[in-house]
């Protein structure tokens, strides 16, 4: 297990109480649990698959696990407050999630339901709902590459594409939670339709799938290292994904780098538009693309310098986020802490 | 002189201080000034034309007379603060401008000048400085259409685009004074070159401007009231302006039509990445472009149904600015007041 070490301040309300905060991490492929303490570090960490084919209750029925194992923790009862990030869409202000890898969760009450399990195992605790971008941005701002900004836009590039917003040192997930979501704000306007019914947006462009899709409808073949069959052939099996074109790029394959190149082209009018409309002066990234490293940074940058011109826009920088395997549990936790008023802890 | 009455609740400060608000609205025509009081009225309101062809010093002159004449006023001794709004780019962290319509000031710094101004009138008076955008923002909210938002868009739309943005309830103006900038961002990252360096940016689209520029050259005629030339000659005497290309769109005009649907497509791109990011709820609109009423209106919130799709974002309103003539100089006094500290007056 990564425990990050933590030499420097711990989020804003976190000096005034030393017990841990109670964070669960949903997801479509895990519901992960940890006490996560004020100085970064992480205790009583567990884990385990996200239910399949059961209904709300039986998803429901491994966060309880997850709280019931927690609650075993000697540290149990120092617990101040409880964090929970979620896959998307949430509803914070309803305490609601939708996640789309959770097809059993429709405005499922999470929070309600947590809530109640703590109270079950002796805690009433003040508890935050957050979507998973918003807690990455948390997380990143606390422990990572965002920490010291006072205006940050943090995202992930996956299978989709999502993030959130620190403005004036403050996490701002809006009204319903759902603030940063810059996959889908539209790069081009007239572009081709996105599966959310709009044009362009920017998860149409630059997530992994996307990526991938591009580069294979221009004509890039894939490899398949796992199979018999030769290089180049029609193959489902194959390495058709963004780590592939990744690789094909970074040995030099014009289709695959020009696939990298226009998603970084989006990102950097993204990156450049949400600098330009509430002066984020950093831009992290997370998430599987982000892995491919400088394939995909070398072209965000380059095409920065061309939407960023503005002279307080031009010095926004673009780095990899820092936080990995445990960015979710360290993310809930850390949106707890920015969320609550201090005086509630 | 237009004096809007206000019943309904001052900026966050006000009700704390009894006394008048020195505002001071600085722009490429006019430098003008008023005591604004917490109820939203104006008194000892003055005006007079920025000077040209002087250097900076002999612009501040003009912004010197008019602070002159307002500690004239039998309530000047009661000011308790002052807000400066400016045409942009503003540097607010280091108290300077550069409006790109007053070429004598480029990094002027006008707002040690008007502190000095004050003092030398007896007022020693906390100041803001805020760029136009953000002070027309921070008039919507207090007494426009923004007012009962927590989050808003506030726009203009005229020769350029411009723009500001309250979040929870308080004016985002950002570290130099310059976020909500939506004038340009990229809506079409594959599209023309715009003026600032980018591509594809929203006033490039959008402005009136680029309206009448557009709609000439899809073949639109320009009428010449003014002139006995027959209509549609080729005229730069002719109305080859946005207000013309209105005019004919309201009349029927194909082309005129489509210049404003393509600029109104422009702008719900723009107004559904806002609210995607920063989760506004409402975006309104002024501006000479926006006096063209639904012609504007009628396309923004026919396409907005196409591009704020997700369930935190589709019922973004877009609504028509209400303060018109003294929007700069109550833009000022609100910035100011929205932006002390309620222990500083």
């Amino acid at each position: 297990m990564i425990i990050p070490t933590a030499p420097f301040p711990a989020p804003r309300a976190a000096a005034a109480s030393s017990g841990p905060t109670v964070a669960i991490d949903i997801g479509g492929t895990k519901i992960a649990g940890a006490l996560v303490h004020p100085d970064g570090t992480m205790t009583a960490t567990t884990r385990r698959p996200t239910p399949r084919g059961v209904d709300g209750d039986g998803v429901m029925a491994a966060v309880a696990e997850v709280v019931a194992e927690l609650s075993e923790s000697p540290l149990w009862a120092s617990a101040v407050r409880c964090g929970i990030g979620s896959a998307g869409p949430v509803d914070a202000s309803r305490g609601t999630v939708s996640p789309v890898n959770i097809g059993a969760w429709r405005d499922f009450p999470v929070q309600e339901r947590v809530v109640a399990e703590l109270a079950a195992h002796g805690a009433d605790l003040p508890t935050v709902l957050a979507g998973d971008g918003v807690a990455m941005t948390a997380a990143e701002h606390w422990l990572g590459a965002a920490r010291g900004h006072a205006n940050a836009l943090c995202m992930v590039v996956s299978t989709g594409v999502g993030g959130g917003l620190i403005l004036n040192n403050q996490l701002h997930p809006g009204p319903t939670g759902n603030a940063g979501h810059i996959g889908h704000i539209s790069v081009a306007f007239d572009g081709e339709p996105c599966v959310c019914g709009s044009r362009g947006c920017v998860e149409s462009i630059a997530s992994g799938t996307a990526i991938a899709r591009w580069a294979l409808d221009h004509g890039w073949k894939p490899s398949d290292p796992a199979s018999d069959a030769p290089s180049g052939t029609e193959g489902g099996g194959a390495d058709a994904t963004a780590a592939g074109v990744a690789a094909a790029a970074a040995a030099g394959d014009p289709i695959a780098l020009a696939a990298f190149d226009r998603a970084g082209r989006a990102l950097a009018a993204a990156i450049a538009a949400t600098a330009t409309l509430v002066e984020t002066d950093i831009a992290v990234i997370g998430g599987g693309v982000a892995a491919a490293g400088d394939t995909l940074f070398a072209p965000i940058r380059r095409h920065l310098a061309a939407y960023a011109t503005l002279s307080f826009v031009k010095d926004v920088q673009v780095v990899p986020a820092m936080l990995g395997t445990h960015a979710g549990l360290i993310g809930a936790a850390a949106a707890a802490t920015m969320l609550l008023p201090s005086s509630s802890s």
